[in-house]
């Protein structure tokens, strides 16, 4: 496949998966993650939108450290998605409120205009995906084999798309 | 709910879940993650072990920086694990032995003896999770304003154990 069709590939699958885990660096240089609805905006330069208050820990701790992870698990179809990029606290009105969903309101009762409404946009910088089929726990341990070797695993699927935007 | 019964129910949740997600940080300081087979395993003392090549990328990744993040995902019930930690690779070959599945066969055909045969062991040092019902968009941003506040969620559960082990 080209370049092209993996990154549509993958924006593809990160679009219908939607439920992802941000992770990111903290104060004491520790990693965590947590649960985040991607709304389906990835836009055509392949940078990811997120909801986020501006006075979230998250963006304190991107402001410290841009670098964060963004995953994608859907096990019943065993597909997984690691994208690494950096991540910027975007306070735009006009961005927010072209990205803006009513199923957000119940976070941010006063709608796109709440002072504390921002947009948190991550440049993907490198993204690679497993698609695979039904054995798990084989599967998943040759997703190790595969990034050892750089090698396709032939029981799935495993693709890196390097310096993407 | 105790201490003691929020980490056991974190350990039966992600032994239930077992397929997660790894986040390191490389060379380059970018974060990169991929899935990985928990197999059950982890010890009394909340450390989680995993099967890998002593050749591995990760395996070189987390000498130079051990800070991880081992995320756990379940969409279909709205369960999401978060834990961050630090990890180390363990050659001890008694230890390989008592964890050996014939299920890792297939990527080291040579069994436990195999020499790049090696543990990733990782410590929780923090641990976090949600376990929601079902409407998805607003657990998923519920969940930054469990964070942010401090508050449990009501229409989720939001708990964060910290200095573990």
């Amino acid at each position: 496949m080209s370049r092209e069709s993996d990154l549509e590939k993958l924006v593809e699958m990160i679009k219908e998966i939607d439920l992802c885990m941000l992770t990111t660096v903290d104060e004491s240089d520790e990693l965590h993650s947590r649960p985040m609805s991607l709304n389906r905006d990835v836009d055509e330069e392949g940078n990811l939108w997120f909801f986020t208050s501006s006075n979230s820990h998250k963006a304190s701790e991107i402001e410290r450290t841009p670098n964060v992870n963004v995953s994608f698990v859907d096990t019943d179809d065993h597909r997984y998605v690691s994208i690494s990029g950096t991540a910027e606290l975007v306070s735009d009105k006009q961005k927010i409120k072209e990205l803006w969903k009513p199923a957000l309101k119940p976070w941010f009762p006063d709608g796109p205009d709440q002072p504390d409404v921002a947009l948190l946009k991550v440049r993907m910088t490198k993204a690679e995906y497993w698609d695979g089929p039904s054995s798990t726990i084989a599967q998943a341990v040759s997703f190790v084999s595969a990034i050892v070797t750089g090698k396709q695993f032939e029981a799935g699927e495993n693709k890196k798309l390097d310096g993407l935007g």
